[in-house]
């Protein structure tokens, strides 16, 4: 290599301090991508700078072209030829010519600090005012700067030269580099600024790190021009690039190519009919000597449509962006939302996702931008995709879909379903299950497991041992569940019968709820001043209370089983029973439903996995069927595959859904023992267990919980598994969330695995679920320090995925911890 | 064109005939597709082909080459090509060059009828006995056959030269060759035969008739070597064709390619870990004088490699489809399904779908194939793509996945799930609903209706006018629905109390069921010997029977409105409501639900169109929220987008789900109209609908939607669309359908937009939903006419999509027709 013309060690600090990928929009920004390499990606940029420059409707004043990546240098230098050639065409495409006058300058029309002196003595940081005025008009000054970032000697792909040169550059420096050009505001009097980024090579040629070019400029995802193939297969190259770029979510404004009699542009139209707009430019001269003054003459009018075709498009993009707001809110019936209290401007519109970031569409500093947002609710704990996990799970969607489609389920089978059973046998079912029954999402799979639980319990307690006929009596046997206040098992009527009364389930919400269930009083674990303190609920207030813990271990020690706390919680356990049992001869718990170790919409509440577990033995030995609702809890949400792990003890059958399909598309399953199974099995097909949904273990969900599942287990793509596989490491910082348990208005933190919550101090009104309190400190986290928070009544979280770097972690507490010691 | 060298007419006739796209496994299949245009895609096919018949462990008796589309044609001939190189390598591979003869023969090994004299004097059919022996061992005597199929002169695209030398060849008639090339039985002796088919150009370069090479030949979904490319630019050229690869659902078993000093193929391996072996060819040489001699003798390594890596592949394909059923037994628990009823060889192993069509693992005639079987079932009423709106979709999904993976939805907005929502109320919707809400299936968008139904109700009604105190008191108000017997809205349940007592709502299925529900009986219209038949219930038979219609257009005239039968309906269902309200005081009917036209589950039965109407226009002046279940029926499944329009009323409320998304994902949405959301408004969060799953409105299922409810409407993609685009034409043949309706062991048969059901005569135990009745035609469908059928009791029904071409419904009528008269 033989310069960075941008100081690294600065560029690395300024990106990884954002959470990178701001676009400001108010400057129409495209990258330029080919098909292949020499398809002539600098002649359509240079191009269209001139067309740009030469533009009345609307005045540009300013053009800013970046080639990141550079190889064959100095002797091929993108910028220059661009930089050189533009204002020459801008000649050869004006209307009158000799009008034109163009004035070189050292003058810093972007101020750029990083760029400096030095660079711009390198020529790399090339600018230019041109001022030409046309038939008596006045005389308009427009500029034109094009800068070259990274450069290597060898004409060879940027990875090999790098790796040959010895000169690295990471994807975070090329990407702060590319921010930080994007952030410039450019100067330009009266007009547009236009920006254009020339990526290297084919749309998938590697950049220095390795990373494709698809994929290293994915955080911006800046619309794309495609610089298609007009030679003899110039339509299978271009399709397939342009296939490349949609598997990235790019949107392709324009595909131009060259035209080499082939009509390779009259095809690729007819094929992407609506998709994109088609150009042809005319045949480029072979002759290296031709200086292709000619042929840019030729092409004005081509270059011309292709600003018009970017110029529409960029307006129609900002267009819909805009509009977006209002429609949602003439339109939409969002859930959970009380549409009185959204005022149109707090909506937020979202026009991507990146890894772990939305991409936000807002008004920031008065100028229209792209926001990378922290998806601090994991989308409603759905989320595993780190960025590259994003990428393949794009990929595997599009094979399952073209493979697959969807298929038929029952009595049949398919690759995805049957693979997708293994692994989940083998990872959450390890030990126990055997079954794997699919479903939509977690209310199903609850639904489904209480049929389940309700008949393995009649038939192992004689209540279907009478003949056939007296079923039908058997409607005055009330079968209820065993469960916890504070759970939560999903929102259609089966799964809200298994949970305590809440302001889900009230009669203005849902007027056949009635409470299926004996609710039991859970003792709770949290920390507060870095002590992990039990609470005992009021029905067990007359024991003696335990003292605090020093860390989560001793709280999930399993030597606490002979501890008199375990003597105390199965004596409540015992009496509840007993009390149930008394009072009603029809009534029977036919199934125990929990949520393992926290409960999630409860309100993050860590429940005392002694307790637990106790109950679970004291279920087993009643042949109370025991589920695991591990919806939330599964797939390494609590820092292990399954949160059976952290109690110490098994299920008969467990659901699961969200992080399964690493977040991508709606899947759930239902896992059971062979026991369990058996219960169903006759000669006859009534007694099968009969519900299903027509899209039953739909290939595209079964083909991205086989990826996801494994990308979670596999340490070469989760970077977070610790030394033995089983756990992941500290994600959320300890030393912060003792500072966070340590504040005034905190009531209590619960840091486990992938989850931070906060619960805010709060008196009267203010709890409970329907607080407004914890909202000014939403607004301003959503609005100052980028992190999309989702609270909980008072409790706010983070959450982030399974393979979440851990310095991303550590950057969006900091931010809760400083925005918290503002407040106090 | 110069030559057609199989005959068309014919080859029309074979392949039409069956569905397309049968795959013998016996023998190994590859197909050779290109990165790009001359990367040496003959080359590795001769190298292969040398390598096969050297090959001793397993001994391959015989190799057959296939290249359908030829251009630059006589000059070149990549059959041509192969048949002289291939011999000669295998002296050049051989370890014992001397000890081999070749034998120039024209014995056909390959009979193929369509391939005469004619063919093989034009030496189009190449065809050669290798013998050969090494080290004293005995003679072996293999074969080597060469064919093209379609040639044109001029060295373009097969598209342009076809345009140009006036000589199309359609997609079906390439189709059919090539499934006949397939279907050959090879007759080398002893050993293995092989096959390899030979793309022309680059994966997606345009096929004769505009098709591009991966969509030409996706219904044979044959395993690919994919020919990468070694050049500058290569990676991204080769990494884009893979994608398009996987964007059609192929398995890409290894890529090979040039190695030209750039280490592509390093590269490639690195980033494809796991997705395909790669290979690295040495450099061809430029020089045209060069006969390759050299260069095949030092790529024979790797040819034998490529040799090792196709064979393992092809191995480990037929050990995993043999493996499936029986791990399939072991490890799924299928829904709605007696595992003690299904034995493990009638499972059906689907390996893919195309369009309409399942591709079916099954011994046929003992030999191993993939079969495609027509999904008469469209995949429990979901299916809505042809062929080309299943590559259509799997492009969308993976844009959508990349572009947004799943974002959080309540008070945001994002794109696709506003377009859907404006093509929604601009569709279905249209005329009434003004908000979309999402979920994830039938059964949970029924849940949602159900609780804006009830919370309407009380409002209008004065249930919730007293103070909030209050509010838990209304436990003693029964808030119940008013429905059909017959009726099925899904298994969570909520959706169940909505129906009437049914085998799915025993206690022995679901101990929580009450049906809260006034349920009524509705007249049915059914089509018995060419006729149109009212059927009334029991409880109306006091009145004089109507006679029957001569079609179906009459029964759905409005001017019934005014005949005896309105009355009689209104007066039916007057009393009805009447004896209710007398019954109790504190039980309301607070929402009407309907299964607009036809009741789905139920049967397939058709509910007499005036009856709705009658009741709904009741219910609308009691003020009672009507919502029609059109989860079944919407989106053209019964010939319009709503069943409303042929009904003739609006609802309040509508559920949407199945074919929304194409038939691709789980989406759903509940419609209602702007005084139905109005009712949610208050200044309290609490009063919001409460109601959500994690994946609402994911993005998705969102552009799923998109794709696929445009597609149905566009008369460009859905031919089916009748003149005015507001119905479907007639999908199911009319004389057909008169003559099943005539035969003596079919009670009723009701054909309706892509519905044809038909119900068998079945006395006592035969009858109901556990009836095995049916079996014995669903087997024969299912193993002799490859129609994919799964009956409902003794109802079997035909389902296409909105778009399945009228002549495949026939095709699969007519099989349906001849196995009834032959049951008879």
């Amino acid at each position: 290599m033989l310069r960075r013309l941008l100081l690294r060690s600065r560029q690395r600090r300024r990106y990884s301090s954002s959470s990178g990928g701001a676009v400001p929009l108010s400057t129409p920004t495209f990258a330029v991508f080919g098909a292949n390499t020499g398809v002539g990606k600098t002649l359509v940029s240079a191009g269209l700078a001139a067309a740009l420059l030469n533009s009345r409707s609307p005045s540009v004043s300013a053009v800013s072209y970046l080639k990141p990546l550079q190889t064959g240098y100095p002797a091929d230098s993108d910028a220059r030829f661009v930089f050189a050639r533009a204002p020459a065409l801008l000649r050869a495409s004006s209307s009158s010519p000799r009008a034109t006058r163009l004035v070189a300058s050292r003058r810093t029309l972007f101020p750029s600090p990083a760029v400096g002196a030095e660079a711009e003595s390198l020529h790399e940081n090339l600018e230019k005012v041109v001022a030409f005025g046309r038939d008596g008009a006045e005389e308009e000054t427009k500029v034109l700067a094009c800068r070259t970032v990274y450069a290597w000697r060898e004409p060879v792909s940027p990875h090999l030269a790098a790796e040959r040169e010895g000169m690295a550059a990471s994807d975070d420096e090329v990407r702060g580099c590319v921010e930080q050009w994007l952030m410039e505001e450019g100067v330009g009097e009266g007009g547009e600024v236009w920006k254009v980024l020339e990526t290297a090579g084919g749309v998938a040629s590697p950049g220095a790190s390795g990373t494709l070019q698809c994929d290293l400029y994915r955080p911006f995802r800046l619309p794309a021009i495609l610089v298609g193939d007009g030679r003899l297969g110039g339509i299978s190259s271009t399709l397939s690039a342009f296939e490349t770029l949609l598997l990235r979510g790019y949107d392709v404004s324009t595909i131009i190519l060259e035209d080499r009699d082939l009509s390779n542009d009259k095809f690729l139209l007819s094929c992407l009919r609506n998709r994109a707009h088609v150009l042809a430019l005319p045949q480029i001269p072979e002759d290296p000597s031709d200086d292709l003054t000619d042929w840019f003459s030729e092409s004005s009018s081509v270059f011309n449509s292709l600003k018009d075709s970017l110029q529409s498009f960029h307006s129609k993009r900002i267009e819909r962006l805009n509009s977006m707001q209002r429609k949602s809110k003439d339109l939409l019936w969002w859930p959970f939302t009380q549409h009185n209290l959204v005022p149109q401007d707090s909506v937020t519109v979202i026009d991507s996702r990146c890894g772990e970031n939305f991409s936000a569409y807002k008004i920031k500093d008065n100028r229209m931008m792209l926001v990378p947002q922290f998806d601090a609710c994991a989308s409603w704990w759905t989320q595993g995709p780190d960025s590259n996990l994003q990428i393949e799970l794009a990929r595997d969607m599009g094979y399952a879909a073209a493979r697959y489609g969807h298929v038929m389920f029952p009595e049949n089978v398919h690759e995805p379903a049957l693979l997708a059973a293994e692994l989940l046998l083998g990872g959450v079912g390890k030990g126990w299950a055997s079954r794997v029954y699919y479903s939509d999402n977690g209310s199903t799979a609850i639904e489904i497991a209480l049929k389940m639980a309700f008949r393995k319990f009649s038939l192992d307690h004689g209540i279907l041992a009478d003949s056939k006929t007296s079923i039908k009596n058997k409607r005055n046997v009330q079968l209820k569940v065993l469960a916890l206040n504070g759970s939560y098992h999903g929102d259609t009527l089966g799964a809200m019968e298994a949970q305590a009364p809440s302001a889900y389930t009230s009669f203005l919400q849902q007027p056949w709820y009635s409470g299926r269930g004996l609710f039991l009083d859970p003792p709770t674990m949290s920390t507060k001043n870095e002590i992990c303190n039990l609470s005992l609920p009021q029905s067990m207030q007359h024991c003696p209370q335990t003292s605090g813990f020093p860390s989560l271990t001793e709280v999930f020690c399993k030597t606490r089983d002979t501890s008199s706390a375990a003597d105390l919680y199965l004596s409540y356990i015992k009496q509840k029973l007993s009390e149930f049992s008394q009072s009603s001869n029809s009534d029977h718990l036919a199934a125990l439903i929990i949520e393992p170790v926290i409960q999630g919409a409860g309100g993050m509440l860590m429940i005392d996995p002694l307790f637990q577990r106790v109950l679970v033995r004291e279920c087993k030995s009643r042949k109370i069927p025991v589920i695991f609702d591990e919806v939330f809890t599964g797939f390494w949400r609590l820092g292990v595959e399954s949160a059976s792990e952290l109690l110490g003890c098994l299920p008969d059958i467990a659901c699961y859904a969200k992080l399964m399909t690493g977040g991508i598309v709606p899947l759930a399953a239902t896992l059971a023992t062979e026991e369990v199974f058996e219960s169903f099995k006759s000669d006859s097909k009534l007694t099968a267990l009969l519900h299903g949904h027509s899209y039953t273990a739909h290939a595209m969900g079964c083909t991205a919980a086989l990826k996801a599942i494994q990308w979670y287990q596999d340490p070469s793509t989760n970077l977070n598994l610790d030394f033995d596989h089983m756990k992941l490491k500290e994600l959320w910082d300890g030393a912060l969330v003792k500072q966070l348990s340590s504040l005034p208005n905190v009531k209590r933190v619960v840091s486990l695995g992938t989850l931070c919550a906060i619960e805010l101090k709060a008196e009267g009104s203010d709890a409970g679920y329907a607080s407004l309190y914890a909202s000014s400190l939403v607004q301003q986290l959503r609005r100052e320090d980028d992190i999309y928070v989702r609270p909980l009544g008072n409790v706010i979280y983070l959450m982030c995925g399974p393979c979440t770097p851990r310095d991303s972690c550590s950057r969006q507490l900091h931010k809760v911890l400083n925005r918290l010691c503002d407040l106090n």
